[in-house]
């Protein structure tokens, strides 16, 4: 199978009626029609095999996460997805890999509206790269993007849904830790087909000061954040904590996983796809009527101080003397 | 050097005064803001060790070819350069390649005034993927973008500048010809420094009815034109061979190099990024007018014909009986 039937067979689909694609799969470029007052927030992510996913891992589960991760970044952005580019380096034109690698990359495409509108295929040492474009709204001149930028001391921060099962599931793979079955199975998902959190994102438009997607990791996510923001946070170990969904632990992991353990997986796992951001207090209740809206929990763990640098916070209301970069260097 | 440090040291500029661009690299997503009324032209390419490049390769030229490749292809949409993203897998963070390879990069971008606005950093097999942007204009409601589907029998058959340079280059480093010092460096700066058509595809917008970029041989590249457009063409062969810049051959060229060759080369070399593009026979003075605008070369080296297929025509005005098969299937 050439480069050409391989586009075709997998990759090549109508452009969406009444989408932005003027143009798909097939010319030299495709075309895009931004509607009239958008800006395009635009993506990048590349996937290695042994760096980002295990050669053992479903293909259609990759296909999932090769677009998640991306889908993802516009979520942090609070951009409406739109479309994507795939580019994809294989080791052979394998179709029982190939089908359902396409199977898992467009069924949430098309949960998304996101349309495959271009890239390209070569041989080489597998590799998967995405290029995703969004729409955000300029209102009066204003773009509405959630940037990293605009946290800003006394905000609440912020955390969707679950951190830490994903390096969990790892640490299974790795043979460090044991779960039972049903608790790494849900892990093991979390790993391998992660959860974009797009409708919070476009729901928190005009309400987050500031967000990004954890994708390294809480510590070091939220530290882009800090950084570009010239602020610093508090963070509730505690609450943190609760962010874990495995469960139970650490009575069922083997190995020596304890709670320090669990909590740096929550803290510095990495893979969780999960937004971390800001918002002042009096914007409580829009961040809650937000996350009802996506349908995506939010828990509130710490806030935004004007001290730079991050502190840890213990049940007693302590600081942490380690600090946090022992987490930091987790991995 | 940690990936954002790598990002920062070598990738990261500000976004150019009146430029596109709202936000460039440092945040989950870039954000573009397309003018008013016009297309986004967008092709991904993805350059494996290898497969698209040597290992020995100077890093500043392939910095060069990267964004050159893809710039080729907004070229053949008559597009005009705004932004790319630049996703790279590197064995290791090694400056004494990474500041060529950027130099090299970034001074392609600068020549087209095309932004470096985001993109992702990972170790992994060396691997280059850029995503370009460009725009085109829409006038009264159509779109100004050259496409492969617009070929009528009767028109004019053009190539751009030199063809089959490259191709000879690659077959000196795998040691199959040799040629004088003078003329394997020309033919080496085709093959590892191409020159995207930028301009000329830009000219042609209006005076063209169909274009490509050929990046995997005429015959190929043409072959998408005649699909898509359902029509077929023939080629003077005697013009075709006319496309090879380097000289002399095969006087020189030792290892039983002969015209067959240099014409296998011209039609199915490969690595030329030059435009093959079509026009009706009263656009001729257009054409070499877009030629003149954008000081690059073209010859007119065929026509389009009701007949699907190709027909290469010998300098008796015959059909040549191999067909181009033979020449297709040369790599």
């Amino acid at each position: 199978m050439g480069e050409f039937d391989l586009i075709d067979r997998f990759f090549t689909r109508s452009p969406r009626p009444g989408g932005r694609t003027v143009l798909g799969v097939g010319d030299d470029c495709a075309l895009l029609q931004p509607a009239a007052g958008m800006q395009l927030a635009i993506s990048s992510d590349m996937l290695v095999e042994g760096r980002h996913f295990l050669s053992t891992v479903d293909p259609a589960r990759l296909g999932h996460k090769a677009l998640a991760v991306n889908l993802s970044d516009l979520a942090a952005c609070g951009a409406t997805p739109v479309a994507f580019t795939l580019a994809l380096a294989l080791p052979g034109a394998d179709e029982t890999w190939l089908a359902p690698f396409s199977q898992g990359l467009l069924a949430l495409a098309d949960a998304h509206g996101c349309e495959l509108i271009g890239g390209d295929t070569t041989r080489g040492p597998l590799n998967i790269c995405i290029t995703v474009f969004g729409e955000v709204p300029v209102v009066e001149g204003h773009s509405q993007a959630l940037l990293r930028s605009g946290a800003r001391p006394g905000d609440d921060l912020y955390v969707s849904g679950s951190l830490g099962d994903a390096r969990l599931a790892l640490e299974v793979f790795r043979g460090r830790i044991r779960l039972p079955d049903e608790v790494f199975e849900a892990a093991r998902a979390r790993l391998e087909q992660p959860t974009p959190r797009v409708a919070l994102g476009q729901a928190l438009r005009g309400v987050a000061s500031a967000a990004a997607d954890i994708s390294d990791g809480l510590l070091g996510d939220l530290g882009h954040i800090l950084r570009r923001s010239g602020v610093g946070a508090r963070i509730d170990t505690e609450a943190a904590l609760a962010l874990l969904a495995s469960r139970p632990w650490p009575a069922d992991a083997a190995g020596g996983f304890d709670a320090e353990q669990a909590l740096a997986c929550v803290l510095a796992g990495g893979d969780d796809y999960e937004l971390v951001f800001t918002a002042p207090p009096e914007a409580r209740s829009a961040v809650h009527q937000a996350s009802r809206q996506a349908g995506t929990p939010v828990s509130r763990i710490g806030r935004i101080e004007t001290d730079p640098g991050l502190r840890l916070i213990d049940r007693d209301g302590r600081v942490r003397s380690e600090g946090y970069r022992s987490f930091d260097h987790f991995a």
